[in-house]
C-alpha cells in the first residue's frame, strides 16, 4: 500500500469525497466544487461543504487574478502551503508580511497588531493581490476597513479559525465584499486555518494552471 | 473588538474550549489535556477530543525530548507552524527534509517517495528526533518499518489527513510504538494535517518552556 503514486491517491481521494457528498445528499455547484472538494481533501472535514461561501463569480475572478498575480498570506504556514509548482507555472508569486521585521516596527509605531500592520503593507505593496487569511480575524477586519476607504483587492479568502472574534470577522468581510463587489471565498463559522486558506489558493491555482491532478499534495 | 491582545484571546479561547468540553460530557486527563485543547484551538474541531491517542507517558517523554531536542516534520507547512520563540527558548531546532534536493535524488535513486526517503534521512541525521508527520501516510509506514529494524525516535506524532491509506497508517504506527515502547501521539481516523502536527509540537514545546500563555498563535 505504500507504493501508490501521489496523483493516483489524489484521484482516489476525490472519488471518495464525491461519493460521500452524494451519500450526504449534497450536490455541489460546478463553479465552486473544485474549491470545496480540495478543502475537504485537506481537512477530511465535510462541514466545509456547508461552511464555504462564495460571492458572485468569486472562483472565476480568483482564477483570473492568479494568472501572473500575487498571493499575500497572513501566516508563514499558509505561505508554505501554497503550491510552488502551480505558482511557477502561472508566473505568480506569494508573500507573507507577518514575520517581517518592518511589519513588527510598523505595528509597534502604530500601537496595533502585526496582523493589522501586515494588511497595510499588502495594500501599499501588492494592492491587486489575492489576500489569503487563515489565522488572524484582525487581518480580516482591517481589510474590511481599508476596503471601505477604497481598497479593492483581487480576492479575499477569509478562513481564520477560532473561538474569539472569528465568526464575526468572517461575516463582516463577506458582507463588505458582497456590497463592494470584491470577490470573496469565506469559511463561515469557527473552522478554518492556514491549511484551509492554502487549500483554497491551491484549488484556484490548479484550475488556473490546468493542473487538475497535481502530482503532489504539497 | 480588534484591540484584544493575542494572549488574552488565547486565554479566552481556552476557557470556551473547556466549557464546551464540559457541556459535551468530556473530562480530559490532566496529562494530555494541554495537547488536546491546543489541537481543538487550532482546528475548532472537537472530534480531536476523541481522536487523539497517547501511548504511556507520551506527553511527559515528548516534553523531556524537546529540551534541546530536534523536531523533524514531513512538510514545510508543519515546519512553519512550529513556534520559533518556544524552540529558541529551549535551544531546540526543527527541520524538514521533504523539499531538500538531496531527498529528491535519494528518492529517485531508490524508486521510492520523497516522504519515505526523508524518513531515512531523519534516521541517519537526527535519530533521536521528535518526528511530526502531518501529511504523508507513507512516512508513517516507513517509520514503523525502520522501528522494526531497531530505530527508536524520541516521539512519533502521527497526524496525516486523508482518505487513502491514512487511517491504516495511523493504526499501524500506534501499534508499533506501543509494542516497542516508543512514545506516540496519534490522531486516529481520517482527520489531521500539518496544522495538527504543528499544534501537537507546540503544546509540548509550550509545556517544556513553561509558556502556558504564549503571546502569539504563530
Amino acid at each position: 500500500m505504500a507504493h501508490i503514486k501521489p496523483a493516483e491517491i489524489e484521484r482516489e481521494s476525490m472519488k471518495i469525497i464525491e461519493a460521500e457528498l452524494t451519500v450526504r445528499g449534497i450536490a455541489l455547484n460546478p463553479e465552486t466544487a473544485a474549491v470545496i472538494k480540495r478543502v475537504i481533501h485537506t481537512t477530511a472535514d465535510f462541514d466545509y461543504a456547508d461552511n464555504l461561501r462564495f460571492t458572485s463569480r468569486a472562483v472565476e475572478r480568483g482564477v483570473e487574478a492568479l494568472r501572473g498575480g500575487v498571493i499575500v498570506t497572513d501566516t508563514n504556514m499558509a505561505l508554505a502551503g501554497v503550491s510552488r509548482p502551480a505558482l511557477t507555472r502561472l508566473s505568480g508569486t506569494a508573500r507573507c508580511f507577518m514575520a517581517d521585521p518592518e511589519t513588527a516596527e510598523q505595528a509597534k509605531a502604530a500601537g496595533t497588531t502585526r496582523a493589522a500592520a501586515a494588511v497595510l503593507r499588502a495594500e501599499a505593496e501588492a494592492p491587486n493581490a489575492v489576500l489569503a487569511v487563515g489565522n488572524a480575524p484582525t487581518a480580516l477586519l482591517r481589510i474590511a476597513e481599508r476596503m471601505e476607504m477604497g481598497w479593492r483587492p483581487a480576492l479575499v479568502i477569509g478562513a481564520p479559525v477560532g473561538f474569539v472574534n472569528v465568526v464575526e470577522s468572517k461575516e463582516r468581510i463577506l458582507e463588505v465584499c458582497t456590497r463592494l463587489d470584491v470577490p470573496a471565498i469565506v469559511a463561515l463559522g469557527r473552522k478554518g486555518g492556514s491549511n484551509v486558506a492554502a487549500a483554497i489558493c491551491n484549488a484556484l491555482l490548479y484550475t488556473a494552471a490546468g493542473l487538475l491532478d497535481p502530482s503532489s499534495r504539497n
